[in-house]
């Protein structure tokens, strides 16, 4: 290997290939990493086998200027291997990685905000080429920023098929060799994760699962290291990369305890020199993680009770992502049959108590192409309205969206309404009131104010009208309760639900 | 007085009359009360001043035959009356108090199931003649069967005009006189009482509340006794009083602590002889009373998160009454003004996870004509729905309803079922399948399945069909998890939401 210098651009990602020995079992036997140098910052980056007698270090520089890099191995032909890449500017599309900012919310790496508004495809990477290909072009207009995605095919109803690719070679029994990872397998996955990222959406990508039939479920301790060291070794250099643990570790709990989820944090940490986001997933809505762990970057919830989604972010103090508070759809499940309009509700009960909303469709289909599952084409009505509101909040919003629970007038328990300093979001949901006072400014101004029909996606200047009812209530013998005023001024509604309010200062 | 004996009817009232002193102040200096007998077994009354030197002892038999009783009194001309009385088979229409049965449920005292689908109307009695008839007159068609009622007149926004009467006499300066009743008040409280009482409705008597500009909420605990102990005199007799401790008794706690609550719960029973059940209502979700103690006999909440009904039922043990999960209204407060429709759904969440719910409609109205305050007429769309609902469960339930989740699946955390045997009654609500089985019979059989649709009314018969998905659901490396048979069959569905199914087996 020549000793030339490479341009790659910020957060984009660098490879180095080796060729190295074929012989034996290179995944087990071979390692190979390489430390990349800038000035005094050492940035250890592990390499993979990815067949074909190729090693394969991967690197995602963060910072303009030449790196140097070195490699490191136990077999003398990939090992002490030096170069250099010049790492040039971002590309205008292209951000850098998600991380947290704010306690609850999130930006990407160079400081532009990221709202998740996701959607779910399960096994949508293992599904035949063509139905993969339908589902980059419905997420072409589908406005979704995110995918939760499995490395692992799903076993499970509506998901009887054969993947496209099995993660494992298969032994003279016919069993999966856990030491020998299919590169097909991971070639696949890869490609995709890469065209999520041209596409400007976030892959969360799902380490372990427990819907299988292949025996994916039955590997030791020492198997499932090995595969979070491969699998992060291959990913961790594509910038979109979120790791998701488990999509419902509590159903794993029997075969991984708790402790063990936690040391399958740590091999991700030890692996992936980016520290892409880390969260983990859970199936009953009473079994969630204790997300307060430092290791845990955001919480992900699976959870129906979407009021509590304050309550939540505050138990927790991270961001909040709820990524199945059930799906639209009209299976024989409870978690996949619920109305678009419930699911547009409770995204915006989520978003205006300053959490972040997943989205997932299961509507029966004759060839069990449902969307949560494979993927393929959308055929709902919530996914429009859920690229409205990230629309609206793309807008205005900038630092991220406070509950106003937290200014604390018990209303908000049941309303929803959050704000981002003189922007706010109020949202009433089930709720219809005529007239309205609470959570709008408590200053007069100059505001811009509106009426948002969020099903009908529909924004309609609302003026200022008097406060609604007398606020200073007499109560227990004389004594004034809530006599403070409730806002500078009122607003009249149209007295019909799944009604918004968006109030902003004209600039 | 002549000792002769009268006639009265199981569970109707038999009133003494005596008189006695008008000087001093009959309220405070005079007690008076009687003992009635029947056999070996001795009832104590306790009686009340009536105004006009006329005092009254009034006492419910609850067993046929005849009683005897004497009367006891620090006043000569009361003490040591005595007399007969006969008690007749009840009449046809009267079925006795209400008491709790089956741990979570409610009969009569003559064993008749009570199921509560109330209403609330705080204020009625302290409105003008003439809208209390109009109350009266919409409740004969309107098929509540609980009122919630308050005996003070109540102070808050549309509810600012003077009530009928005031609860107390007028001292000089202009206050009220905590040791003089004034007569009328609750003369016209009770007359209402008994008028609901014809109707078969039962009267949730609120004892304290915080909405007051009279000063009663500055009584002290004395003041509180004795009003106590008058109340429960007046109004025992009445088989269909409930004692409803407070709206809202958490509003009060600064004035009115913990142990007060208890204390008053206790000067109840000392002048109740009939037991009548007690309850306890609170204001923030958060700040339920414990229902736990024994002299509470059901649960009363205010909650809007009705899908934990299971759960509260199954904390208290003890029957479960959400009388506020929210109004049906439009008013700017967001516990009175959710849709209809929200109603509806909510009520049938509540009664299909084991529990009872209570109804009010907050309708702006110009002369603030509120329902929930007020009475008047209804406005809204909500009660036709739960009188619809009322009917289906008298048509079928014996026992009462336990929820599904008792049996352990987790679907019922999002999914609302329950039975009494054979009859099984599951809703669906927001979720939307176009196939269900879970919560269908076990065993086949001869079986009437109906779905019903909670907004339209409608009942249409289905049929079975075969198990939606096949349930040997292989998951975790071919253990089988899920693989018992959901049920027996299943139903096709119309995959839209608010929709029910209903199960009895033909006999």
């Amino acid at each position: 290997m020549k000793n030339e210098t490479l341009v790659v651009r910020k957060w984009d990602m660098f490879e180095l290939s080796l060729n190295g020995p074929r012989t034996g079992n290179p995944f087990v036997d071979v390692d190979v990493n390489a430390t990349f140098e800038y000035g005094n910052r050492q940035v250890r980056a592990t390499g993979f086998y990815d067949g074909d007698g190729v090693y394969r270090v991967r690197f995602m520089p963060d910072t303009e200027g030449e790196w140097h890099y070195t490699t490191h191995s136990n077999v003398r032909e990939l090992d002490g291997k030096t170069g250099s890449l010049f790492c040039d500017a971002a590309a205008p599309e292209s951000h850098g990685p998600v991380r947290v900012r704010n306690h609850h919310h999130f930006a990407y790496a160079d400081g532009t905000p990221y709202f998740p508004f996701g959607t779910t495809c399960y096994a949508w990477t293992h599904q035949p080429e063509a139905l993969q290909a339908q589902t980059l072009e419905t997420l072409k207009h589908a406005r979704f920023n995110k995918m939760r995605m499995g490395v692992f095919p799903k076993h499970y109803i509506y998901n009887e098929n054969e993947p496209l690719y099995l993660v494992y070679e298969t032994d003279a029994d016919g069993n999966p060799d856990f030491a020998r990872p299919n590169v097909e397998a991971f070639r696949q996955f890869e490609k995709q994760v890469a065209a999520l990222m041209s596409m400007g959406i976030e892959a969360d990508v799902i380490v372990f699962h427990p819907y299988d039939r292949w025996g994916y479920c039955d590997r030791s301790y020492e198997d499932d290291a090995r595969y979070l060291k491969y699998l992060v070794a291959r990913l961790n250099a594509y910038r979109n990369v979120w790791w998701s643990l488990a999509n419902e570790y509590d159903f794993l709990l029997d075969v991984k305890p708790v402790a063990q989820w936690d040391r399958y944090f740590h091999i991700i940490e030890e692996h992936d020199p980016n520290r892409h986001l880390m969260s983990i997933h859970n199936g009953e809505v009473s079994m969630k993680f204790d997300h307060r762990k430092p290791w845990v970057s955001h919480v992900c919830v699976q959870d129906w009770d979407v009021k509590r989604t304050d309550q939540w972010r505050r138990e927790w103090g991270k961001p909040l992502v709820n990524d199945e508070l059930e799906y639209e759809g009209d299976i024989p499940r409870p978690w996949g049959n619920i109305s678009a309009q419930e699911v547009v509700h409770r995204f915006w009960i989520t978003v205006t108590r300053g959490g972040y909303a997943g989205h997932g469709e299961t509507y029966m289909h004759p060839d069990d192409e449902l969307w949560w599952g494979k993927g393929g084409v959308l055929r709902g009505e919530s996914w429009k309205r859920i690229g409205f509101l990230r629309e609206l909040i793309e807008e205005d919003v900038v630092n991220g969206l406070t509950p106003l629970a937290e200014e604390g007038r018990w209303e908000w328990s049941r309303v929803s309404g959050a704000r981002d300093g003189d922007y706010r979001l109020i949202y009433f949901g089930e709720h219809q009131p005529k007239e309205w006072a609470i959570g709008l400014p408590m200053e007069d101004g100059d505001y811009e104010i509106d009426l948002i029909d969020t099903w009908e996606m529909t924004i309609t200047p609302l003026e200022k009208a008097p406060l609604p009812v007398s606020p200073a209530l007499r109560q227990r013998g004389g004594e004034l309760r809530g006599g403070e005023p409730e806002a500078a001024f009122g607003v009249h509604l149209p007295g019909k639900p799944y009604q918004a309010v968006r109030v902003r200062r004209r600039k």
